[in-house]
């Protein structure tokens, strides 16, 4: 299986073009990517006894997501002092107590101050928890900052920055390759490769004067399999002779035992379903599982299957990956998707995104009858080519009973074992950790729990319980010569939300009212008070949303409006000067108290009184 | 290990009632329990060749909740023509797009016109989505309308009740065991025990003048163990020789392949955990997996432990289960959650709500700092003994990172193999059909996907396609001699939501209200106009609640109401007479226009004009 052929003979131009319309752009964005000059030699400058580097994690240390730290050259004596690296800039989804918010960035308030100390930006991978913060960060860090990534990388990123123009669309990129040295004075900074479901993904290799230290980005090893890409395990076992000081080791499945699967396994079972698929197949997954993708697009190849991708995002990153010859499509085998009823059922692959039920995904658009040119027919099989997220269950639930409905199949990662992960699982974090043979580990990359258990895996690998740091979001870690120290500093890693237009204006407040909204709606009165009699003019106007249906409810708010008059009444009739805040308080917690004894609900009441 | 024994020595009586106070008056409410009076024998009479039974299920085949069905005999010239027997009332729990929605409950509008002709209403057992409709439903129906269950369902049907005595708190409750028979002239009833995570569990046995028809509520197949009760097969081996016509049958776990797990491996794996604890153990899980904190009693007493039991719900199933024999307490191994402390730490068992991180329950409020007497310390290990409902993940991992930074170890389910459910898995189901033997198959209780896939076992076990009927809520099937018949009828069977006091009064439009309101927040703009001069007066009012921080968007809101201002006074300058319908609508698309290009949020924007 060719997973990386630069001499691939491209194929015709345009040949997604011709549904999307958009694609091939790329190219155009990625003429300003420069290759990173790699340095002959990597000579680490000494450093005084006292020199020490601040590590600081700013986020991806309380969840998957955010991942972004920095490091932080501290000695005073040298022309190095202060310089700063920063590893990834990732985004977070937000939650489901978090209504609206888009996504969350990390929080860069205490790199702020410092940015013009920043020699680089490391990027390890192109997955959105790794690099979605950046046009949002970048600009405030200042957008000439180099920013090094592979080729596969910086071409996400550059595709992606065409999306957020409006925030100042110049990015730094300068590409490197698994061997790349960079020359950043107290920073001599190499990279290795690693298996993970995104080619191009590295590790960073920090050679300086206080010690080595290594960030696995998300990592797995799959030793049968290099369709994932290969994690170097010669450089690393060189480096397990070189007394590393610390190694910061991805934790996102170290919840899970055992071993990750290798992709063979995966792509005998994608082979079994290709080949034996009586009727059209319709894959969906992720726009980013290029392996996956390239996978399907093979073995299709090998089975005569003529294969219709759509989806944006995913014929997008098929182009950029057969680009830079990470992917090799048979030109011969791609249809468009307006043309899949021209071929034998059994003759047709699919491919989509929206395994996750997402509401605007071509899975979904498929299964809701909003699609130009498919829909679900008797027979077909579609397949969910990824596990679920959390929180999408319902929605991939929603996708499974409606395909059903209409007489496909399904066959979902559950039933199938086609969900291998990206990430190393406690044996292979194990592996790496007795590879390396690190004085220290940090476990990074996913919740609490996670690095917790990352850590026990860390003992049972021989380490002692002293020499394993678990650090929060903002805690700083001092390293020095032969040992690495968890400090009480902690710098501000708090939510930053994005919202629209909105970074970080959407506090806890507007939050909770959101939600209260959510639960009950909203009751606002408006009574116009007539300044010479004190009386209420006519009737009190009421409008409400998400409460009632106002319609069937003539009755609560002919009484509501009745309290209404009378607290406003009493008020003006036996208050000289009125005092209108007293007023509005309790015709609040008034009416609140009346509708919630008439419906058990509690609406957000919002009263306002107008004198006239 | 005892499961059931009726003569086993009452405990001291309040013994639970300590912390809490309010159990023991279950006894009170039991009382009113008649034993249902069986019939000798069972004779079905005669039917007219054309008689027919509607199967009509109005909730429970789309979904995992709001079980019920009720079957009406249909022979014009029988004085039991129209009679009906309506099986569980249950409810389901809203998704993520229903805010501030209590739960959704079986629509009964095609029951009501013909509730004097019902006959009794069975509960197979008392879990919510077959019980939780009850207190809605019942006074609807007619209160005295016999409702039938075992025991324990009735005991737990009764102690809801309580919290809804406002709705009318009487019910008409009838105790069977396994083996009562009920004479309802065309419908002759028979039960068998199931197992399942609840003790006194049964399915149906119609015996009509169309042919015998089994509804087998919740259940599954448990070879190896009688913990969780027994599946009568000897009962249903007999049914196999009389040629049933129609197999209702439990579609929960369709989607597993193989058989369910054996409490036994549960237990033994529970006996482990127990045994090897070294500090404090705390089990969360559901009150009503008696079965479960049955085992988990019994281990303790084995291995000389002290269990404290927390949690109302909890703590009255048990007392509930305890009173009728279900369950075997030591008293002398019970401790108040207030005397933990008093016994060395690997000696106390603490049981408690919340193994789904439930906002109030229990866990939850230990982990948070809110409980009185508990909270977690270092070498506690907390159990999470069920698996997590879809929709909980979230809470359930900020449960677990929260116990793993407080020094506690976390067991959950997917770690050891204590998740055995208590529904047929595939080959269960199918050694259900082969015994049973039935003409027709109707998969019940389960979202769509899972009835096809339970057909697709049916045809497994040699039925026909044909004879495999997969209904859609509100589908109702006609059942004669030798045939069962989807009909193209459809009676209601849409959502009926309860929020506060409200039964079905919130429709489509106040979710939809309540989903933006939550999105994006609301906008409210109150313009005065003077009438003579048609000029604004002073500078419009702006109510904002979850768009922005109003605090920090001054200059937004200045904006605002000056093309406020604009819209107004360029309408009441340039309009004879004013349309302020027409105002209104401008008001709302323009400064929703403007708030979507500023911050690219849409709230909800309500205009008021008031003339003056």
């Amino acid at each position: 299986m060719i997973t990386r052929s630069r001499n691939y003979r491209r194929k015709p131009a345009g040949k997604f073009a011709k549904t999307s319309g958009r694609v091939s752009d790329i190219r155009d964005e990625l003429k300003d990517v420069k290759k990173a000059t790699s340095a002959e030699k990597l000579v680490v400058p000494h450093g005084s006894p006292n020199a020490k580097i601040r590590v600081v994690p700013v986020g991806g240390l309380e969840e998957v997501g955010r991942n972004m730290m920095y490091l932080e050259y501290v000695d005073p004596g040298s022309k190095y002092h202060g310089d700063i690296i920063v590893i990834d800039i990732g985004l977070q989804f937000p939650d489901e107590n978090m209504p609206g918010i888009d996504y969350i960035i990390p929080n860069i308030t205490s790199l702020l101050p410092k940015k013009d100390k920043i020699k680089a930006v490391i990027i390890t991978h192109a997955h959105y928890d790794h690099i979605g913060g950046i046009p949002h960060v970048m600009p405030k860090l200042g957008a000439d900052i180099p920013l090094y990534g592979t080729d596969l990388t910086l071409a996400i990123i550059a595709k992606r920055q065409r999306d957020y123009e409006h925030l100042g669309g110049h990015l730094n990129l300068n590409e490197i390759s698994n061997d790349t040295k960079l020359d950043f004075g107290a920073f001599q900074i190499e990279f290795f490769g690693v298996s993970h479901n995104i080619p191009g993904s590295v590790g960073v290799i920090l050679h300086t004067p206080v010690g080595i230290l290594i960030h696995t980005g998300d990592f797995k090893i799959d030793t049968r399999s290099g369709i994932g890409g290969v994690t170097e395990m010669e450089k690393l076992r060189e480096l397990g002779e070189k007394n590393v000081l610390l190694l910061m080791s991805d934790s996102t499945n170290a919840r899970e035992p055992g071993h990750q699967f290798s992709e063979v396994d995966i792509q005998h079972e994608m082979e079994a379903i290709i080949r034996d698929a009586a009727g059209r197949l319709i894959i969906g997954t992720f726009a980013s599982l290029l392996g996956r993708l390239n996978e399907i697009l093979q073995i299709a190849e090998k089975y005569d299957k003529r294969v219709a991708i759509d989806g944006r995002s995913m014929k997008t990153n098929i182009e950029i990956a057969e680009h830079l010859g990470y992917i090799k499509v048979n030109p011969a085998i791609l249809i468009d998707a307006a043309d899949t009823h021209k071929y034998p059922s059994k003759k047709v692959v699919v491919l989509v995104t929206g395994a996750q039920g997402e509401e605007n995904a071509v899975l979904m658009r498929i299964v809701t009858g909003r699609h130009k040119f498919l829909k679900i027919q008797s027979g077909d099989t579609v397949v969910f080519s990824s596990s679920v997220i959390p929180g999408n269950e319902r929605s991939v639930q929603y996708l499974t009973d409606k395909l059903y409905r209409d007489g496909a199949d399904v066959i979902n990662y559950k039933m199938l074992d086609i969900h291998a992960g990206g990430h190393a699982k406690q044996e292979d974090l194990k592996l790496l950790i007795e590879t390396i043979k690190p004085q220290y580990l940090m476990p990074i990359e996913g919740n609490h729990s996670f690095l917790k258990l990352h850590a026990k895996v860390g003992r049972r690998a021989g380490m002692a319980e002293e020499k394993i740091v678990v650090a929060d979001n903002g805690q700083v870690a001092e390293v020095k010569k032969g040992s690495v120290m968890l400090t009480k500093e902690r710098v501000p890693a708090n939510y930053v939300m994005v919202d629209g237009l909105g970074v970080g204006d959407v506090q806890e407040v507007v939050l909770r009212d959101r939600q209260m909204l959510a639960s009950d709606g909203i009751f606002v009165i408006i009574a116009t008070v007539d300044s010479q009699t004190g009386k209420v003019r006519g009737s009190p106007d009421i409008i409400s949303r998400g409460f009632v249906y106002l319609r069937e409810s003539k009755e609560l708010l002919f009484q509501a409006r009745l309290l209404v008059k009378k607290i406003v009444e009493h008020s003006t009739h036996t208050m000289h000067p009125v005092n209108w805040t007293y007023v509005r308080d309790n015709l609040r917690d008034q009416v609140g108290d009346f509708l919630f004894e008439k419906t058990h609900r509690r609406p957000m009441v919002l009263p306002v009184v107008i004198e006239v």
